[in-house]
């Protein structure tokens, strides 16, 4: 039961460290439920700042900034992982509500205290090892074989702090410049995967349809749903995977859980515990959205269903690409945005209304349907063509229109 | 082709005159395209006010905050029909857009304009007239038949301004207290339907399936979609109807057309030119919204598809009831969300954050399935525990849960 109400709608308050657009989708979710989310943001110009009505301006690394967000909030929680372990511990201890709470959410934070719970508890993971030296990764390398994958422990996201390394003189370099690191065998891997699950305080869990995601340079560009020709068994099976993470490692709210797929069953390659890009498709593709779902995971409400809305869901992310460019002299955006929505009227857009350059992720669309091959299709053609403002080929359109 | 945009998006910013839900629901949906809607709401408590980023505070009757809502904004449209048309026009003949216009807003702003445009078109409506005196009154009841139906033709919604008058001196008393009305004839309707459909200002319409509202007191309790047993023919004409009028009257944005069905056809009830409560449904049972829509088309962007996602929709309004009432000791309102989420997870919430007073609208529910018997007790259950915090005999649950 929720232990603080905004007087003026009887009502909880969400306060999330975070104004991008996981919290800008947050706070849409937000507004169904008759709340409004409060976000932190480090900009007035941040996705889910342009957008929110309680707006607070500072620094996640600063814990002044984050006691005034929980001044008053019946809950805090995160649309990033970056905020340090012992400010989340000294909001605890000042009263605060904080979901996932310090001890759970280190397991997103930290690659390495992840990669040990998750051995404690026995659960599919590639090998692994602290890697604090070159030797180390000799080591290492000499019983799993070269290449090796180093991964900084903390900070990364969306590839960054991932690397291959083919031998001890790569190793070296990266443990130079790095510090300590986190090595792993590089899997044999058929596709990635990925479960999301709800966990709420008191212990109720939700979890989604397991999905594939098709992921370029580290960064994921479609997730399908539900993952193609997945045999009902490894499905399952990943789906109690997710539950007996967030269940062991004490989540409350969204849990991410993204796996590869080998030729022997699915190990995890990484946690998050907050909505996730895997997810966004459950916002039309779902009775419950991941977002709507965060929110009542972390208030102790009781969960969303989870029922598919439809056979087959894409999601395909919109990266910045040649229309975000310097020098771009093609269709500007809201152009771009009238030529999606004239060719593509069943697609839905997601844009997150943030400054547009290469490679970042600007926003996403949906579509949805019962074959795989034309829901892709359209999926794709219709991100395509809102980052390069170009149609490709394989998805001509009629110019007509 | 939108001509000013957000500098910071690059997309346009919509200005609506009005705070209420309507511009709450318009303001997640613009999330949802890169947008943050900007309003005019009369007090910070407001609906929309609570949620949004761009709150203006100002009195739609006062031109000076008309003028400084539009400054900047790619088009005003309206959550509410009670802007005075020559401050529209004044804003149109300043250079600002506005959709609808004044010319087609009037239409439904002024019931007797919107008889005599319909009559001029010879469209379906009930027997009609000007009534500036009892003698009016009693010569058109000579034709027509006592009781008659009287109405303001400013300034009624959600059925103030509508009155029935069973002999002179009643229609006297009326006259009397309010001036100059409309009559009409008490039509012998079997029911009431509605048709939605958008118009943009290059002339694309879209339309939904016709539907059937279950009135109280007339205010609107339920909408059941489709229209249950409906033959082919008259849904296909109702919204062909919806799409002419739209034409003729020049609509852009969103156009509710309220229908007396009776054993002759439908004839015209109401108009509403904006995102109307006989639409909510939409936002779960359409692959569009009749609010990213009515932005759509007042935006002149192409429209969205308007295919059902569930055989079976129904909406139920929640009207503070008993729990909304002076002295009320049962569960508060943030307790009765969490049990209306513990029994209902696939019954969608729409709470509007407004104080609760009985009778008011303070938020809505909607079900999708595709038995109308099951949809409609979940739907019609879960909105009468909101509002009144117990559970009708009929619609029992297990207490255990």
């Amino acid at each position: 039961m929720a232990t603080s109400v905004d007087s003026r709608t009887g009502l909880p308050v969400v306060a999330m460290v975070g104004g991008g657009q996981l919290a800008r989708m947050t706070h849409q979710a937000a507004i169904a439920l008759g709340q409004s989310l409060r976000v932190l943001a480090t900009s007035p110009d941040e996705s889910a700042a342009l957008v929110g009505a309680d707006v607070r301006l500072g620094d996640h690394r600063e814990l002044a900034d984050l006691q005034r967000l929980a001044e008053g909030a019946t809950v805090v929680t995160f649309d990033h992982e970056h905020v340090p372990t012992e400010h989340l511990q000294a909001l605890v201890d000042a009263g605060h509500r904080v979901a996932p709470g310090p001890d759970a959410l280190v397991h997103a934070q930290d690659k390495l205290v992840m990669r040990r719970a998750l051995a404690a508890a026995g659960e599919p993971q590639p090998a692994w090892a602290a890697a604090d030296s070159v030797d180390d990764v000799a080591a290492f390398a000499g019983e799993h074989g070269w290449p090796v994958v180093l991964k900084t422990p903390r900070g990364g996201y969306d590839g960054r702090g991932v690397f291959v390394a083919g031998d001890v003189d790569e190793a070296a370099d990266l443990l130079a410049r790095l510090g300590p690191l986190l090595v792993e065998e590089r899997v044999a891997m058929v596709r990635e995967l990925a479960v999301q699950v709800a966990r709420s305080p008191f212990g109720q869990v939700a979890v989604w349809p397991v999905v594939e995601t098709v992921q370029r340079n580290g960064v994921c560009q479609e997730v399908l749903v539900p993952a193609p020709g997945l045999d009902e068994g490894t499905a399952t099976g990943a789906q109690e995977l997710a539950i007996r993470i967030a269940d062991r490692l004490g989540v409350v709210g969204m849990l991410a859980v993204e796996l590869f797929e080998t030729a022997d069953g699915v190990v995890v390659n990484e946690l998050a515990m907050r909505p996730h890009n895997s997810g966004h498709w459950t916002i039309e593709g779902s009775r419950t959205s991941q977002f709507e779902q965060h929110l009542r995971a972390v208030l102790d409400y009781p969960l969303g269903a989870t029922e598919a809305t439809a056979p087959v869901v894409v999601m395909a992310n919109v990266l910045g690409g040649a229309a975000s460019a310097e020098g771009w002299t093609g269709p500007g955006l809201d152009e771009r945005v009238h030529h999606f929505m004239a060719h593509w009227p069943d697609v839905k857009l997601h844009w997150y209304g943030k400054g547009q350059r290469p490679g970042r992720k600007l926003g996403h669309v949906t579509a949805l349907g019962t074959d795989l091959g034309e829901v892709r299709a359209r999926a794709v053609a219709a991100a395509r063509y809102l980052a390069d403002g170009v149609v490709d080929d394989a998805f001509a359109f009629d110019e007509e229109h």
